[in-house]
């Protein structure tokens, strides 16, 4: 328990949190929210700075609370020690209960994408008399924007992910494993500051290549090998993502003209990024690009979607969604194509909406003849 | 669309999966659940082997049908051709609540504790006719004891997470970093065959370990530093999960003097490890050591946890806990004494509960004279 003054003598808030709280306090006072509640890890580091897990932040008028356990209890007094601090005994959705009653709350709004319904259930019974409903989902809506702080910190996550590829591009042989390459180029990205892979990585080699989502395993590189990479570093939470196709001394001709295609998809696509345009709208540009070559049945996912705390988060880049851009989102822009059997070329960066158009924060380059080791 | 018949003749579906799903439809007809519905990625792979992420599997009597999208697509005709096979072109609320239409249910149980409250939502209203109900957490029931497939996997998990801490511990060197040290580790691990770290590796210098989750970071190794590692490795989705301490050249006094408490602690608490044993009384074990002693205040959290697809799973092994432990159930064992300022000892291994006590399954010594560089 215990807990100090927001403005204590021990640690003021940092702006940025203070300015993300009265954002948040103004969209609840508007929503009419008097007590938001956020069990998500990332929503709940976004809103307070706190990077504790397995804990949940009560948002009020007055007061930020921060409800966790013993493992955390240090962390706070150096994080956030402006919230007041609940440790609990028991489960996490006992002491939430117990704070909401003891602040004699009329209602909490709760976030309704970080909270599982089985864990919603447990806590409704255990909060009453205080009554749980939803809450809009006021944080996930302000991390769609990135803020000069988040920004620095991606563009962090970008430049090491891909200093890490350019060491394991020089270090790549005849005979390898996938999941050596993977291993590297891990180990690359951490020496440089990473705290973590941004997600497993794709290492595909040859026919592999032909499953988006394949995992680096045992298939061995060969001369005249095709090389996928889809990896991505976390620093400081937020994430980078990128993919390059490398080809071993030679590329195969079947490859390399999907390989321009792909690339001039992604090049089209880029270029219509800017404020008020339609999702769908720029993945058609790509889409309809591939479909134009003769592949149209041959790229299977949507374009791109937000980057950020989350490796995918809102927006989805995609044709399922008529939202439109807005300056300050991250979207990564990655258009494939994949013969199965065959293998497949898939080019991805990390795209910045500005307020006329868009920068492409990733700088690797991407042009056939530089992806020839 | 489309999908195979479940013996098909392109795969018969693995004698394992085969009796998983057995088991699951017995208590589907026991509980009269007319389909079950989950979205959760490893109850999904527990059920089917299928790896892919993003996709719901709706079990019923019959058949078992797979909703995904085009990225997994080869990827389902690999690992699950016996499954009826619905690649989404929308959300995957909407694909779900197509295919519960389409095959008429009256009804559908959710496995609740994948779901968010806000997917839920969507859901209910786009399956209408069709009603969904909380499903009994047949998945996760079925997952707190380990089969023999599983316990292989986990020691594999085990063992490559043990050679790498030896490779590291012999790398080691005044003035690097926890970072550095954690970078080296990772990299053990995945090139002996891990697909990642099971979580972000915890190496904590001095004062960083007296934080129970403090992350690996700047503070470099000295003289006489304690380093705390925390670490595992995930092999197949199976985690490791394990705790040891290295003194640098000397034992502070204080420190050695905990490592034994704690050492203790724990080989207590692990000659209690039986079936029938309440998970309270056997975290008692350790906390009445630990306390008798004097640190009764600085072992802020629980005994340990399930281990498996999960980092953290059930059963809790924990004094929040009247559960009883049974054979196959593999728990953590890692009590800890954390002196603020000063620093921390856990030490944590795996434990697997057997017919008449348990087996630790990891290996690695744990003397305090064997723990000095």
């Amino acid at each position: 328990m215990g807990g100090r003054a927001m403005a204590g003598k021990n640690g003021l808030m940092n702006p940025i949190i203070a300015g993300r709280l009265a954002r948040c306090r103004r969209v609840m006072a508007e929503k009419g929210v008097p007590a938001y509640l956020i069990t998500s890890h990332m929503d709940s580091f976004y809103l307070s700075g706190f990077t504790g897990e397995d804990s949940a932040l009560l948002v009020t008028p007055k007061a930020v609370h921060v409800i966790s356990d013993g493992r955390f209890d240090e962390t706070i007094d150096h994080e956030i020690p402006w919230a007041k601090k609940h440790l609990r005994k028991g489960l996490l959705t006992d002491e939430i209960a117990n704070v909401c009653r003891k602040l004699k709350l009329d209602r909490v709004a709760v976030q309704q994408e970080g909270m599982t319904v089985a864990t919603h259930a447990k806590l409704r019974s255990l909060t009453k008399p205080v009554r749980l409903t939803g809450a809009p989902s006021i944080a996930l809506e302000m991390r769609r924007c990135k803020d000069e702080t988040e920004l620095s910190v991606m563009n962090r996550a970008i430049r090491i992910a891909e200093e890490a590829f350019s060491a394991t591009r020089r270090s790549i042989r005849v005979g390898q494993t996938e999941r050596e390459i993977a291993a590297r180029l891990e180990f690359e990205m951490r020496n440089r500051g990473a705290d973590a892979q941004a997600f497993d990585t794709i290492i595909a080699v040859d026919g592999n290549a032909s499953r988006p989502h394949a995992r680096a395993g045992d298939r061995r590189v060969k001369k005249g090998s095709a090389i996928l990479f889809d990896w991505g570093a976390r620093v400081g939470f937020y994430h980078s993502d990128l993919t390059r196709v490398l080809f071993v001394s030679k590329i195969q001709p079947r490859l390399g003209k999907v390989y321009e295609v792909v690339l001039n998809a992604q090049l089209a696509a880029i270029q219509a990024i800017r404020p008020g345009e339609r999702m769908c709208d720029v993945d058609a540009v790509a889409r309809d690009f591939i479909g134009k070559a003769g592949y149209g049945d041959r790229f299977g996912h949507g374009l791109g979607h937000g980057l950020g705390l989350d490796v995918h988060e809102a927006p989805s880049l995609s044709w399922r969604s008529k939202e439109r851009l807005t300056a300050g989102m991250v979207v990564t822009v990655e258009p494939g194509i994949y013969l199965p059997g065959v293998g497949g070329v898939r080019i991805e960066d990390d795209v910045l909406v500005t307020a006329d158009g868009c920068r492409v924060l990733s700088r690797l380059a991407k042009d056939l003849k530089g992806s020839v080791l």
